[in-house]
Formats: structure tokens, sequence, C-alpha cells
């Protein structure tokens, strides 16, 4: 069985295909994942991140939508690597779909294991939101990288990138949302690629404002855009190891240095001299070579970086392995700066804060537009929440089911899920909405590279915490519930979970919302109160979250 | 803060110490895993099987104790690695306790790093019942093995072992199972071990009958039982690996030939011409000369184990890794015979069969006495449950709470459940009763060297199918429910799940018990629907169990 000739397009207004909105919302999301404006490759049901499935197979698509469109209110499906095993009698609060993907023993956890069942029809690689059913499409990505700046402007810089001068490089998939996000920070930035066209797709999309004809041009518009404190973002084409360190050489006035360049693989970054055109060709003919001549490169590049932290830049990692592999190109001093999550986001996630996000079911964009008003009413004090809110109205294109993310912590999000619940109740909105998440949040995943990264006690590797965060929101009402391995950094580095929830407008959906949306967040609190964050304790103790080895006398 | 100076003890009787049975039940049951009669090292809170604790630390013990004692009915208490790290508002069908145990991201499911974390205090090792508070003592390794060999003679014997002889070896904690296992099948035994002193112990707590003078002897009294039809089983001290062939070389008529030894490790497999009481000292100053000469050893002792094969017998490795060490020994042919997993375990767990336990919260042995009544007269034509539940009501001394185990399938364990309930609710029983399991059953476990063994389909190594069973029985109603990692054969090698749900006797305890008993197989049976079991596929359409990839058109 192949694709449907028909793209997939998720059902749109209020009528019902299924039984009720706690089945149609994940088949609408499920459906959504697969529409042409959100998945990359949706006649493999590739839905983004290289090959993170929504369903494993058509028929196993087929499968799950014809279960969901006649599933009863106290049953659930369950999903086992995309593909629907089996519907059991369970109850009103339980969730009605539960989702296992892409899960190995430890020994087996790799990628060529994968690979072979995968093969046997038997897995699939679901990412962390492709195969739980809540990708949004590439807002996710602008939203964690304006959060991550905003981050670093609320640590270094009195809460504003005005008058700071950031110098990144990289503009693809991901790193393409890097000038956007400075610029919504009210920044400058400077970005270097090496691919021409990859700069102008971010201007055609205006995450970019301009490519400078040279270097020189484009320092000068950079500096005088961070003179004149004003947001500006300029790409500049060039190989960022050998423009980088002549950017510092030059005594370019830069705040704050990142990279994201394709530096996790020593066969996507291009050595000095080498065309862009060229690479592909030269990597498959000659790997080794390639290889040692990135990684001389990522050395030169990396080494300069280092040169902005010695003359007091901001300075991070930002998720690549540059670092890494810069010292295995013979750079010695590659780890003197730190990784962005420990150095940004773990504060973060000590207080429950992480990527709250939500999809219209009704397919109307006003839905999303009455959201967002509601959130500014609710934070009227936030303001970096407020620009990005408004920010994102004037800048997001919606694809697929008009959607909104947001950094929200502990307490926020149950009061936003209760706001929304009863703008569905009162007709607000013209029909529910579902909340959910990223995996990556803040009591939601293991991954000693990346979220979980030097941890203050060392628990980097310990996967009992997602684990729990799964059981946590079965236990609470959520509607679908996940767990994942190798989402992000790929097979045996990762274990995460992620729920959605349905905002019906019942009062059960808000005794529902209430639960799942102050303990998922929780688990994120009490995980880094274990750890030993003192900001975890503050969130714990000012909120009375419970935490058993903190009360009573010591016996 | 050390051990606590008096030994732990469960309360008996029907006065509560917490706010519910819901509560009191995993409030008793913590405290039955460290009761003297029970735990190995109560002292250390290790349980069984190595180091698996039921609690992280004595502070943590305390911690859940305390919390248990207060803990609301809509309340649940977060166990990580057995240290008690949240309590949060959830709802009352969901499970009083979560627990997840030991739990490692792939790259670092290794001992050398689960031992560094637990060393920092960050883990403990939870093995399967240790941590899930639901170990009963000996009695579980004696039930597994009376499983195995009546499913030996239901394979083979038309369903009895008389008339049968049984040669084995390995007389130790597990293996020391075996002869009573035997003759409660009514077979006749014959079990070699190269330490006296560990058959005498079998003698004196009758799970051997008699200790022959010499090998002669030995045979002429296990061929005269299997002649006369008789249950009897003959211990023989010696080497097995110069026995099991000299046996075969006599060309005595043994039907069934097995093994218990301590295969597993090399350093404790006894080679031949060494003395029990020298190899310790022996192993220890010279471990590669003792590996080497125990391979030789096993070599040659598989060897004859094969000739038996080809002389017709039914032989089986029991779980101790012979195979793969005589393989390393030298011989070719060692995977001749079938590991006992796929050769009879797999059946029953097509038919959702597994260790279904139950334990008497009262205290009262008069309560397991009516409970093993009522499984009689629920399944009267099972004449191999009826002879278990028998000879256990004569044979097994209880240890610490009085409890009994089985194996049941897909609806009868929800058949027992409802009636345990319905006698707790008319006084025939004198205060509820917990049931459980082993996280060795047929659809929670993932463990590609023993339960997932040679998966029909090669999929060993899925995990997601012991998460799903997790998340399914925090949907059903359980009131306990834990994910863990590395029991049973180790880190890197198994992720496994268990529930405990309470029989308190009111109509809510009921509708919990019909779903989690009803679910709880039925991940079983759907695990090997999936893996193409055409038993399993019987079972499912027989008890109209929905497999949605078998229903509506193939589109
Ligand atoms: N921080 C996170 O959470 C996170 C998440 C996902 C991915 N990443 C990492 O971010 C990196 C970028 O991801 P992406 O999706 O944008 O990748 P991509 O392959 O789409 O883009 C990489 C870009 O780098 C450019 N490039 C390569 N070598 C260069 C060089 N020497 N000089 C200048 N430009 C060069 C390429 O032309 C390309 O435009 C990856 O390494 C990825 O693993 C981080
Ligand atoms: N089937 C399962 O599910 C399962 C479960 C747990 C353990 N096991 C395996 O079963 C084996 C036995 O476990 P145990 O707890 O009884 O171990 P144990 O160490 O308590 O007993 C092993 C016995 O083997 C005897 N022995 C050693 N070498 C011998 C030789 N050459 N000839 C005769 N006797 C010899 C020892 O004297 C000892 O009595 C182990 O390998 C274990 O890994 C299997």
């Amino acid at each position: 069985m192949t694709a449907p000739t028909e793209p997939i397009r998720a059902p749109r207004g209020s009528t019902l295909s299924a039984r009720s909105w706690q089945t149609e919302a994940p088949l609408r999301m499920l459906m959504n994942n697969l529409d042409p404006e959100v998945a990359e490759r949706p006649q493999d049901l590739v839905v983004y991140g290289g090959s993170g499935r929504a369903a494993r197979s058509w028929p196993a698509y087929h499968a799950i939508v014809r279960t969901l469109r006649t599933l009863g209110p106290e049953e659930t499906l369950l999903v086992q690597s995309g593909k629907p095993v089996g519907v059991l009698a369970t109850h009103e609060w339980a969730p009605r779909v539960l989702i296992a993907n892409s899960n190995l023993v430890g020994d087996w956890a790799s990628w060529p294991e994968f690979r072979k069942l995968e093969h046997l029809g038997l897995m699939m690689y679901g990412q962390m939101t492709a195969g739980s059913w809540i990708y949004i499409g590439t807002q996710g990505i602008l939203q964690g990288t304006y959060e991550t700046f905003a981050a670093v402007a609320a640590k270094r810089f009195n809460g504003t990138l005005a008058g700071t001068l950031t110098l990144t490089a990289g503009c693809g998939g991901m790193g393409g949302a890097q000038p956007l996000a400075v610029t919504m920070n009210d920044g400058a930035c400077l970005i270097i690629d090496v691919d021409r066209t990859r700069l102008q797709r971010r201007v055609d999309t205006r995450y970019l404002d301009t490519i400078a004809a040279d270097l020189d041009e484009g320092i000068a518009l950079a500096v005088q855009a961070k003179k004149d404190r004003r947001a500006l973002s300029v790409g500049v084409v060039g190989n960022a190891a050998t423009l980088v360190p002549e950017i510092l050489r030059r005594g370019v006035p830069v705040d704050i240095v990142t990279d994201q360049t394709s530096a996790h693989d020593p066969l996507s970054y291009l050595p000095e001299g080498i065309d862009p055109g060229d690479a592909p060709d030269y990597a498959a003919k000659k790997p080794e070579e390639f290889t040692d001549r990135a990684r001389a490169a990522m050395a030169k590049h990396v080494e300069a970086m280092v040169g902005f932290l010695d003359a007091g830049a901001e300075v991070f990692d930002y998720g690549n392995s540059i670092r890494g592999e810069a010292q295995l190109g013979g750079y010695d001093r590659a780890f003197a700066f730190p990784g962005f999550v420990p150095a940004y986001i773990r504060p973060l996630f000590c207080e429950g804060k992480g990527p709250f996000r939500w999809a219209a079911l009704s397919g109307d964009p006003a839905d999303i537009h009455t959201t967002d008003r509601a959130i500014l009413d609710l934070f009227p004090d936030n303001e970096q929440l407020g620009r990005w809110i408004r920010m994102a109205g004037e800048r997001v294109a919606f694809q697929g089911l008009p959607a909104r993310i947001c950094w929200l912590g502990y307490g926020e999000r149950a009061r936003a899920g209760a706001r929304f619940n009863e703008m569905v109740a009162d007709c607000r909105l013209s029909a529910p909405v579902v909340i959910g998440r990223d995996h990556l949040d803040s009591g939601s995943v293991a991954s000693p590279y990346r979220e979980t990264e030097g941890m203050a006690d060392g628990s980097d590797a310990i996967a009992d915490w997602p684990l729990l965060n799964a059981l946590v929101n079965t236990s609470s009402g959520a509607t679908w519930v996940s767990i994942h391995h190798g989402g992000g950094v790929g097979m045996g580095r990762s274990i995460h979970a992620g729920q959605v929830t349905v905002a019906d407008g019942t009062p059960l959906a808000a005794a529902k919302l209430d639960r799942v949306l102050t303990n998922d967040p929780a688990m994120g609190v009490i995980r880094h109160v274990d750890a030993g964050y003192e900001l975890a304790e503050h969130v714990a103790e000012r909120d009375g979250l419970r935490i058993p080895m903190r009360e009573g006398d010591v016996q």
C-alpha cells in the first residue's frame, strides 16, 4: 500500500468525524503532522528531523485513523512504534492513546540495530513530536531559538539584545531561525553561511533582513545597527573557519558568539577551500580526507570562538557538537565555553519552564489570535513573552492547523490551560484546542549530550525521570501520552516523554487540564530540586510543591 | 542514618495505619519486602537477586513510609530509584504510587555507569519485585520451575512427568527448586551437585527426597521410580562434567535433561578435579586458568546433553548461559538445544499466562487457604493448577505476609481478581488482598537473553512493549505501577514493568481489578499476536481482543 493520492489535511471546523473531541483531536493532529504544509516528506510519512515519522506505514496510518473514528470514551488505543496494536477498555480519565516509539533495550540501543528492526517493519523513528502528533512546523525552532537568545539577554545584557552584536554561522533548517530570533530580541546579528542559497531563502521568508556584498559591508552594517541599538540581521557568504578568525582579528565589537553549522557530522561541515556544490561528491569519494579537513577547519573556527571568549564575549555551543569535533581536530581548549542548556536553559527548566504549545482544531487562525490575546492578558508583566506573542502574530506563517508556542513555567501553564478551556466553553473559540509540548522540556527528557548535559549532581544519564513523567501524565488526564527513545540526539542517547491534552470546554477537561498542566511542569521542578538546583528549591517552596525527603523530622 | 534497630515487619490485621487500603497496601508490602523472613539482607535494604533493593536508603525508606501514611485518595507518590521525590494531585483511578527504578539512557546502560551513579547516591537496583514491593520469597522460584516442568510434560509427555526421569545439575538457590518441581509433576529426578551441603540443605527443607551413596545407587533409585511411575528426587554428589557423560555412556533411560549449575559465571562453575572448598581461592588467584578449565568442563557437560538430545531426550537450557560458555569452551554444537523460554514458556505467554500472585494483608494464613479454595473452585478443570495449589498448601512455608502464586492467563486473572474482591466484601477474607505479579510476564518485559529470546519476528530487543504495559496499567486502575531496567539479566539487557492492585472489597476496586487484570495479560496476547504467534492470534480471536491491523478492509 502506497501513499494516498490526495494530500492529507486534517478536517477543519466543529463537525466531528470521530465520536468526541477526545478522539477527534488525536485524529486531526496525526493528519496535521502529515499535511504537506507541515511534513518534510509526507509521502514517506516523514514529518521532520531526518526520518521522524507520524506512523510506521500507510496501512498502520489507515488503521489508526479508522480506530480513532470509532474509539469510545472509555477506550484506549495502543500505538507501538507508529503501528496500532490494540484497543483496551480503560476509563474516562485515562488517555485515549498511549504511544511508545523507537524504544530499545540498552545493549541494542544503536542505529544499526534500529535500522535492522526498521527494515523488518518492526519499528519506526518517532523523533520527538513526529510520532507523538504535535509537530507544528518551524515555529517551534524559531521560538526555542528566540527563548535561548532571550535567556542570553537576561543573563548578561539586562534583558534585551538592543545594543549588542551576535556573530554566528549556519543558516540552514534550524540555524536559519537565528537571525530572526536575535532581531526579535532587538539585537544586531551577523550570520555566516558558506552557501548563498541558504541565506537567500531566509531573506525570502523574512527571517534574515539582508545579505551583504562582502565581509566589509557586513561588518559595517552590523556594527552600525549595534551602535544605533537597532534590530538588524545581516548575512555574509563565506566559510566560518575563515571568517570568524578574521572578524576576531579585526577587533569587531562582538558581544555574543555561537554557531549552528552542521558540525555534528564532519561530512556536512565544509572544509576551507571547498565549494558547497562540490562538497557532496568530495565527501562521498574521500570521506576520510574530507573529515580530517573539516575537523581542522572546525578547530580554527572554535579557536576563534575561544578568542572572543577571552576578549569578554558571551560564547556558547548551540547543540551541534562543534566543540567535540574541534577537539578531534586538535584544538585543546574547545570546551572552554559551555553548551546552551547548562548555560541558559537549565535555569528556565528549574522553574518548570518549557515549550508550551497549542493548536486550534477549528483550523481558524482567528482562534489563535484570540488565544494570543488571552496569553497577553494572563501574563501582562512578562515582557519577553509579550514581545514574542506580538511578533509571532505578525511574522509567523501558520503551517497546517494554526498553532502557537511560547515558554511557560510551573503554575503558568495550568492558568493558560484553564483560560483556553473557558474560552472553548463560552464560544470565544470556535472549536476545541489541543495543548501539548515538545519532549524537550524541563522534566520529560534524559539526554546527556543536550538537555541533561552537566547536571549539577551528575545524574545526566538517569532515565527514571522521563518515564515517571509519562506515568504522571497518564495519571493526570492527558489525552495522549508518548515515550520515545533517541529523539534529537539519536539512538542510545536520549529517552523522553510527551503529552497532549484536549481543551474541549467541558468541566472534565478543565479538571484534567488542571492536573496535567500542573503536574507535567512540576516534574521539571522536582527533577531539578533533586539535582540540587537552588532556583528549583525556591520554586518548590514558593508554590508548595511536596518533596517527601524535605518533609518531616529527619529520623 | 543506619538500619532501624527493630526488624521491619508489616502491620497485620484490619486496622489501618494509613488513610485507606489503597495506601495501606503499598505500605505493608514495602515493609514486607524488608521483613527478615523475606529479605536476604534487610539491614542493607536488599530483598533478593544480588542487590535488588526495596528503597534506596534508610532516610528514603522512612520518607516513603511517612508519606504513604498520610497520602490522600487522589494523590500520587513518585519514587525514583527507591527514593520518594514528589507527591502530586491526580484522581481516584490513578495509581497511588508510580515507580521508576534503575533506568538509564541506552549508551550509559551498563554496570559501571550504574555503580558510579549508585555510589553517588543517585540510583538503586530494583531487580524485578524488590523495588516494586511484591516479592514473596522463594515460592516464586518454586512455582516458576514447577510451571516449566509442567510445560515440558504438556508438550511431550501427555501432561504428566509420571513415568519419566529428569536429569539435571545445580541444587543452589534457584536450582534447588528443581527436584521438588519435578516431583510435584509426579516425575523422577536425578540431580547432581558438586557440593554435598547444597543437596543436604534441600533434603532438610523437603525440596529433595534423598541423597544417594554414589552414582550407581542414584541411578538405580531413580530408574526404579521411573518404572514404578513414582515421584522421587535423588541427589548425587559429583561434578556434572564427569557424571552427565558417564550417565549417557551407561545408556540410562533419561527423558528430560536440563541444568542449573552456576554456568553464567565461569568462575562459579566448578572445573573437573576441583574440590568446592578450594574453588574460591583458586578462582581468585588464577582466574584465567580457572575460566579455561571451567569452559572445557562445560563443553564436556553440554556435549553429553546434546548426546541425550540425539538419543531422543527433551533437552533445554534453563537460563544459565551454559550453551554460550560451552561454545567458548570449544564445543560447536552447543546451541543444538533451545532455551526454556522459546521451548516451553512462550506458548504460555501467547495465552497471556504468567505469574499471578497475591498476598493477604491481614497476615492470616487462613486468608490464603480461603483463596486457594477459591482458585480450585474457579478452575476445576485445570488439573495442573489444582495440583500446584494443593501441594503448595501442604509444602510451601509462608515468608512474611502469607502469599500465593500460580500461573493464570488472559481472562482467568480477571475472574480470580473479581472473586477475591467479592470475598473481601463479604468478609470471607479478614482483610484486603493485593494482587500483583513478577515483571517476568507475557507482555511486560523486553529481555533478549531470556523472556524475549528468539521471538518469531526478531523483535527481541524492542522495548516499546513493557513501556506500553506500564502505561496501560496506569490507565486501568492499578494501585502501584513500576518500570525497571536490568532485572534478571543485568544492566543494558532488559526493560520491564510491574503492577500491583488492591482488592479492598469496594465496587471501585472491582472495576479497577477488572480493567487491570484484563488489560495486563492482554498486553501479552497482543505482543505475541504482533510477533506472529498463531496461538496468540487464536486467543485474541476467541476472546474478542481488538487488534486494529486486523480490523476493517485493507485499504
Ligand atoms: N540546539 C539544538 O537544540 C539543536 C537542535 C537540532 C539540531 N541542532 C544542530 O544544529 C546544527 C544545524 O542544524 P540545521 O538543521 O540548521 O542543519 P543544516 O544542515 O540544515 O544547515 C547547516 C548549514 O551550515 C552551513 N555550513 C556548513 N559548513 C559551513 C562552514 N564551514 N561555514 C559556514 N557555513 C557552513 C551549510 O551551508 C548549511 O546551511 C546541526 O549540527 C544540528 O545537529 C541543534
Ligand atoms: N531460568 C531462570 O529464569 C533463571 C533465573 C535466575 C537464575 N538462573 C540461572 O540459574 C543458575 C543457577 O542459579 P542459582 O541461584 O541456583 O545459583 P547458585 O550459585 O546458588 O547454585 C549453583 C549450584 O551449582 C553447583 N555447581 C557449580 N559447578 C558445578 C559442577 N561443575 N557440577 C555440579 N554442580 C556444580 C554449585 O555447587 C551450586 O550449588 C545461574 O546460572 C542463574 O543465572 C536462571
